[in-house]
Formats: structure tokens, C-alpha cells, sequence
């Protein structure tokens, strides 16, 4: 069952809602390039020694190999795709991937990233900017002289943005301060704003935000801001690099964000959430607008993300399920995890099925749900 | 084996152990009220939108529309119950969910739903009644001049309740002020109960627990009146509705509560759990006197119920595990928990047959332990 | 396919990392005593009620009786083990659990468990030793006037245990102050070490460890400690019997032990995990020293164990993954636990093959390395 309903989604393009942009190419390709993408350690020890023996890399191989037609090994995927080039290669394994529309986060993609316009020339795919709130807010610190001036520079940076085509804002207040977000006094805010402003001049360094009050703060002013824009606001949680600390990353924190009469009406979308997805899941169940997906557990956990996707759908309605690949700089990892997402959605829809929930059609409108429609209403995506 | 497990439950009457009140008829009935009891959502837009997308909703049709004979959508169901006498078609389908016995708690079910006596005047299912401890403590709150006065009253109301037929009492000090229960010096709760009721009285509304010191100590005084009275603490865990904060919902916040030598012999009861299942089953695996169920997580969680209580039964003994469906207001909810938990319980006991752990029969007695024997030993129930 | 890796695996002899010591025999043996090793309960009422209805139980008995061609019951199996020399059945189950090395805590065997002279002699599987931080620390407490000497002692102790022969060092700290560590300021060390020994001084009793400052100052002691011997650091997380509070048993709450610069290098053993195996997963994906195993949740969450290894081989590396019992005091608990343990790796590594993520030459080579390689490696095992 879960194969017809793959066959039946080959017709369906996603919106891939959330992911990064390729590297710029061309450059050196190696095997511990290869393996970067499927996986958020950051010490090359593990990516030397430890990630071939993950079930992640190695439902990665497997996938690329079936779809290359080489054999499932670095070798002879890297071999393959040397003889090819870069452009032509990476829109094909994007184009397996079913994409039909990105929304890029340009804030992690590192120097050697293409840049949006440059993304939008090397792609066929169309594609929407997502505003990294941390990011914006950081360049926007050191013209400011206090957090007022600040919110109001963040502000007019995110309302310039929408204007022009940004769709969405996301923050990672989970690796800077935790996801316990809380309200703090102005006093502490002021005090955190100077302490780090100076410290930054002094030191002629970017600033860098990671102090609870300014933190927290700057995501209920830029979730004002969400509202008034009607742009939704990303959150990433759960699992990440272990710049952060998963024990602060549960969405549930979010609560006072979510339980705020001034904030009613903003649409807020859960990213990655493992292993936090049943506690997401219930987010979604009694939030008329918070989101998720399972961006990034899919494919890392690889069959624990399918574990995941099934738990999701206990609580969290498949009209609040999104797609996302959180896939960044090789076209191999776009594919991979849009190829498991697929797959993923597919067993955990299936199983609705078997247990006498919803019949075959249903899942398959569910999965065309899960897969574009609940992003091209979220977003309110057109065709570029 | 699923299904030869549940033919013989067929001949069990369940005991439901949590479960509250049908709403009084007649009343006009719509798809927004049957899909309000599918859901634990307090906001109309997730019922509206969101709800006929879920696993919990879309099960509930397709096992209504089984049992009833029709198409598993919302106007077939909604047809067929109109041309029905409310009462006659609300015993057969309790009749149906092959009920003995109800344990209610009226404290939830609003102002339309059925007293104590009309209930059992339009029921045919024996009923017993759970004393709901915040609403009580509410109503003797200004009444008494200190926290001292209050907590006698308290005693004296369930040692009344009790004496009247009451098997439990049951708490709700998740959504007042969290699971998270310490000892709390008496200044600290003179001090709130002052503020509550001074408040109170002011206003003129009716006193509304929820500071920590005082609805803490609330819980552990009304635990040393069950352990005399003899009657199990039934402790709402887990999921509810977004009055609660999940995350200080977990069941493993009880522990000074079950450490303390002065509570020895008393029975808890951990209600709902999800997603706190596997922490509530280890409490029951090593403290004499934990029960658990995984009532509104099924149906809620619907096939994510399922694979809830296969985690349950890792640790849980199944001596300790009850069977409930916390359902309200409308037949169609009862009926379908019953429905799903004996689903769920025998997919669980299946699974443990399967990996050679117990063989059918002792699954078959099992499950009648769960449905049945375990409520009747711990609430010493016995026929009205 | 689970049925070939097993017998596949026939041939590998496991190294059992983490175990404790037989008791000494000959003991009277009774149906209490057998419960008794396949429970974490304290209180012997869950052990005469409900332990008997508990799957690990079960699972235990069918093991047991299949092995020893008996009916899976107590008396079956007492009787026949009554019949035979202790010595001769302990080493013929402890065979059958193909044990091909034993890394034992014997800090936790009570008065009547073989010392570990007579552990060698009496078994003939060879043995090595690992360190029981607090019990060490406890002992060398009242010789020493300050934290300084003390940690020093602790040091030495540490230093002369493995120049003897000794392993691994492994901390309790969960059950004495909980996971969450954190460095505290030294006249908090101070402080609380005067406290404990003066107490103990004029008590004339033991010391206890039981405080936050001093437990997490010993274990960040022992971790530099463990650094420079090179041995790795087993930290229990997750379940274990109520002394310990679940809920700050979370491995997360290593992280300042984990991201600390001076500790780099260190090799941190995750033991149990459950129900934290996830989160257990994730660090193992990050770090590249940190390792885990799910002894003691297998064999006592039973199936739902085997549920825990498909999730933890979700994120887990299958390098980082161990074999581990955890058994104590009956040789029925290390055949069984040994017996549940590769039953559930070839589940897990099974449906690692369905899903087409590997083959089932890589599952079978991926199972070897977790019932030994890694174990050898990382201990840097010999023959002795």
C-alpha cells in the first residue's frame, strides 16, 4: 500500500518549506563532504569514524544508489557524479526530488553558499526567502543605541523583506537561549543590549545574541511583527547541532508565545521537533495555527523518522503536517531526505489505513496535504 | 490474534473507571458538537478546520459508522442518530461499549450535563461517583477564615463523599499549577489562601485555586484523607486541554507524593499519561501502589494510542494498568474509547504473544484483568 | 531474518560491559528470590503481586524454560535447578548466554555476592573489574581533611585500581544528586564536604554522597581522572530502582561534561537510557566519545525494549552502540537479559534491512560489532 501511495505522490510537486541552499559550485567533492550533509556532528572525528555506521548515511547511499544506478557506496556515487556537470547533475537529483517550490533559509549556507540570486540562476526549482530573525537582528545591533531602537530596526528589516517576497521568519532561539521562552523586564533587556553592544565595539567583533532576556524578547517582538506582516514565524526545535542544548529544546516552552492574546492569530510552524514530535503533535492538535514537520529527523533518524512521522499523526492533524527536506549545500542531501520523507509519509499514512482510520484515498489526499497544499495555504504561495 | 482476543472480551464488562457525564436531552445536535468530544481543543477554529482531519476524529466515524450501520461520515451519523429517541439510542451504544460500570466525575461536564441522580435515572450502566478535590476545596473555600479551618472542611466533605458512595477522589492539579508537587512551608500557603479569598470575596466570584503552595498542600492533605478513607487519588496526567501546560504534566512529578513514609498504602491513579506513558509505567513497575491508564490518549492519539499502550506493557505490570475513556457529553464518545481501548489493549497483548512472552490465554486473561478485575479490586467495587 | 542473524550470531562470544556478581552459593532459593532480579522494585509487595504480571517477568520464564527444557514456570524451573550442583548450572547458563568477557561493578552486590576472587574462580568466563566512583569516594572520605585531599585520594585510588587491572570507572551520580550536573563554586564543595564528614564523624556512620555541589565536583574530578588513565567514564542514566528520581536522569543533562574543552577526549558510557534512549541516540550522533548500551531496559521493558533499540539505532551509530546486561546475583539474569538483548538488536537491525538501509551481510557485521568489537575497542580488551 505504501508503494502505491509513493506511485500516486510521483504526480504531486512539494513545497519544500523549509531548506538551505547548495554550495557553490564547482569545487572538490570527497567522501567526507559526502557525509557532512547527513549529519549535525560538528568534530570530523565522528564524521570520519562514526557516521558510515549510521542508519542515516546508509539509507543515504541506498537511495542514491538506486537512483544513480551505481552501486550503494561513496565510491562509485562519488565516481558517478564527478563525470557530470555540477548544474546539470544537481537539478536532476532535485528534480527527482519532486520539488516544486523551496523556501530558503540563506543564513546558514556559509561563505562558499550561493547567495539567493545566484540560487534562483543555478535552479529550475522556484523559490521563497525565509528571514533568519537572529541573523537580520545581529547586523542591525551595533547602528542601534538601545533594544527600542533595535526592535524597531528589526522591525522595518522584516517588513522591508516581506515586501519584498520573503515569506516566512524563522529564529533559533533554541541554540542561543533555550526554547523556554519567557517574558523578561525592559531593565534586563536594556542591561543585556548594552552589555553586549559594548562588549562587541570594544572588541571589534560581530555581536553575537545569546543571553535569555535579549533573546526571548527579540522573538515576541518579531513574533508582533509576524502577525501584523502575516507571515508566519519558524521555529526550530528539537534536534540540531550540538551547539545546542536538546534538553532546552522542547516546543512545548513555547507556551507562553502560544497562550498570548496579543500574538492570537500567528501562525507558528515547529521545525524538525524529534524527539519531540508527540509533544509538538499536541501543540497542533489545540493551537488553531501552529504547524509542524519533521524536516531534519527525516533523514537522520532514518526509520526512527518514520517512528516519529506515525507518532506525529496520533495528535497533530494532516491539515498541520508540513514537508521539508532542512536539506543545505549538496544536491544529494535535497533528494535523500525528500526521497525518505516521502517514504516516511507513506508508511505512517499507510498504517492509518491498516488500522481502519481513513481508506486509500483519503491517505493520498492527506499525503498531497502534507506534501504541497498545507504550505501553499500557510504561505500563501503562487507560482513565481 | 487481535481479533480472537477481542471476541473473547466480548463477554467482559468493562469497568470505566474515569469517565464523565452525558449531556441532558434533548438538545439540537450538530458536526461541530459530535467533533468537540474528538478533541481537546478549546479554540472552534482547530474543531472547525482541523479536527475532521485527525486520525482520533476520522476513527471515531469509521467506528461509528460500523456499529450503526451507515456511511462513516458525519451526516450519515448525524441522520441516523436524529431519528432516534436520545435516550434509547445513548444505552445502546453504552450498552455497546460493553460497559458494567461507571465511575464518574460530574465536576467537568458543565451546566448542561446530567446530575448525579438524573444520570442513573437515564442510564442503565451502575454508577459510582469520583469526588473532583478542586471544585470541592473551591466551594468550602470561603466558608473558612485560614488554610487550617479549609483543610478540615476538606476532609470532612470526602470523608462525607465516601461515606455516600464516592470510590475516589481525583485531582486536577496539572492545569492549577502542575504536576511538579513539593512540600510548601505554612506561611506560604496562609499567605495565598489569604490572597485568594480576600480576592474573592472582594470581587465576588467564586475563589479559583491555582498557586502553587496552596494547591500542593491541598493535594498532599487530601492524599492523607485517602489513605484513611481508604479510597485510591485519582492524579489527571499528561494531555488535557491547553489550560494545561504539558510540560509540567509528566506523572514523574509525583514523587515526593509517593516517597513520603506518611502516604504509605496509599493508591494513586495516573490518568491519561500520553505522552508521559513509559515515565507512568515505571512508577507503576516499582512503587506497590501506582495504577495507570491511557484514557483520552485513546481515543485522542488513535493509532499513536496504540502504540502507547505497547509502551505501557514494557514496564507496567498488567495488574496495574486500568481500562477508562474519560468520555463526556455524548454517546458517541463513549462508545468509541471503549471501542479503541479494547483495540489498542488487544494489538498490545497481541504484540507480547507474538514475541513469546505469554501465550492466548494468559493475553485473553490479561486483558480481562485490565478491563475489568484490576478496577474492581482497587475500587472494591461490588454490583449496586 | 531476526531468526538467521540470531543463529549467525551464535558464533560471537558477547563482551557483557556493565554487569554486577553472582551471590555466593549455596543459597535457599525461592520464587521471590528468581522475581527478584528481573524487577527494580524496592518494596516487596510489587514483587509477591504484581512482578508475576509483568512481560520482563514472563519474557524471563519462556526464555528460561525453553533453554532448560522445562515448563516456562517458577516451580518448574526451581525444581530443576534444585538438582544441580549451583556452580555447574551457573556456568552452563552463563555459556548459554555466550558471554565471552565480563566487566563487573562489584560495588553493588550486597554482603553475600562473590568477591571478586572468587567471581574469577567460580566462573570461568574471563572478568575484568570497573570502579564504583561514589562507593570509592565514600571510603576515603573520613581519611581526608578537605575537598582537596579528598579528590587527590580519589585520584590515587582511581590511578591504583587500573594499574591493577580495572577498566572503566562508573558514577551513580543520578541516584544521589541527579544528571543535571553542574560546576559549583568551591567553598559550596567545601561547605557541603565538612557537613558530610563531621556528620558522619559524630554519627559514627558511613558517609553518604547525597549532595549536588559535592557529587558533581567528584564526578568532573573522576571525568578529568578517567581522561588522563584513559579509561572511559559509565554514567547510569535513565531507570534504576526508585532511590533515583527518573526525572533528572535524563543523559542531557551531561552536557557540561560533554562540551567541556578540558575533558576532551574523555569517553563517556551512556548505561540503560531508557526511557531516554532518543536522547541518548543524539548525543551518541554528536560526540564523538560518548557510547551507550540498553542493558537493564532489556530485559525489564521487555518488548517495548526492543522497541528502544530500533529507536535508538534511529540516530545511534551502530560503532557506538554496546552490548550490556546489567545482571546481578542469579545466573538466570544474565542468560535472560543476554537471551532479550540479541533478540532485540535482531529486530532492530532487521528492520534496518527492510527498509532497505543495509543488507543483511551489514546487519549481521553491524550486530558484532555491538555484542563485541565496539566493546573491545573501547575498553581496549585482551584475552587474559
Amino acid at each position: 500500500m505504501e508503494t502505491s501511495l509513493l506511485a500516486e505522490w510521483e504526480a504531486t510537486e512539494a513545497v519544500d518549506h523549509h531548506c538551505h541552499p547548495l554550495r557553490r559550485w564547482p569545487f572538490p567533492m570527497s567522501a567526507f563532504e559526502l557525509r557532512t550533509v547527513f549529519s549535525e556532528a560538528l568534530d570530523q572525528r565522528v564524521i570520519r569514524e562514526h557516521t558510515p555506521c549510521t542508519a542515516a548515511y546508509r539509507a543515504a547511499l541506498r537511495r542514491l544508489g538506486d537512483e544513480l544506478g551505481c552501486s550503494p557506496v561513496e565510491e562509485a556515487i562519488l565516481e558517478l557524479r564527478a563525470g557530470q556537470d555540477p548544474a546539470t547533475y544537481a537539478n536532476l537529483l532535485l528534480g527527482r526530488s519532486r520539488t516544486g517550490m523551496m523556501l530558503l533559509d540563506h543564513g546558514f549556507g556559509g561563505e562558499d553558499a550561493f547567495t539567493a540570486a545566484e540560487h534562483r540562476a543555478q535552479l529550475r526549482i522556484p523559490q521563497r526567502e525565509i528571514i533568519r530573525l537572529e541573523s537580520l537582528a545581529e547586523r542591525l545591533l551595533l547602528r542601534c543605541e538601545g533594544p527600542g531602537e533595535w526592535f524597531e530596526a528589526v522591525r522595518s528589516g522584516l517588513r522591508a523583506a516581506v515586501a519584498e517576497g520573503a515569506v516566512a521568519v524563522k529564529t533559533i532561539v533554541a541554540y542561543r537561549s533555550g526554547l523556554r521562552l519567557r517574558r523578561h523586564p525592559a531593565d534586563a533587556v536594556t542591561h543585556e543590549f548594552s552589555w553586549l553592544r559594548e562588549g562587541a565595539l570594544r572588541e571589534r567583533t560581530p555581536p553575537r545574541l545569546n543571553s535569555e532576556a535579549i533573546c526571548h524578547t527579540l522573538v515576541f517582538e518579531a513574533a508582533a511583527a509576524c502577525r501584523t506582516l502575516e507571515v508566519p514565524l519558524q521555529v526550530h526545535c528539537g534536534l540540531g547541532d550540538p551547539d545546542e542544548d536538546l534538553a532546552l529544546a522542547s516546543p512545548l516552552g513555547l507556551r507562553e508565545l502560544l497562550e498570548s492574546p496579543a500574538l492570537a492569530g500567528l501562525k507558528v510552524v515547529l521545525l524538525h521537533c524529534y524527539p519531540y514530535q508527540r509533544e509538538a503533535a499536541y501543540l497542533c492538535a489545540v493551537y488553531p495555527d501552529v504547524y509542524m514537520d519533521l524536516s531534519l529527523a527525516i533523514p537522520l533518524a532514518a526509520t526512527d523518522g518514520t517512528r516519529a512521522m506515525r507518532e506525529a499523526l496520533g495528535l497533530c492533524p494532516w491539515s498541520k503536517l508540513l514537508y521539508a527536506t532542512d536539506a543545505r549545500r549538496l544536491p544529494e542531501a535535497y533528494f535523500v531526505a525528500a526521497t525518505l520523507y516521502r517514504e516516511a509519509l507513506g508508511a505512517a499514512l499507510s498504517e492509518l489505513v491498516e488500522t481502519q482510520v481513513i481508506d486509500w484515498d483519503e491517505a493520498a489526499e492527506a499525503g498531497r496535504r502534507v506534501l504541497a497544499a498545507n504550505a501553499v495555504a500557510l504561505y500563501a504561495l503562487r507560482a513565481s
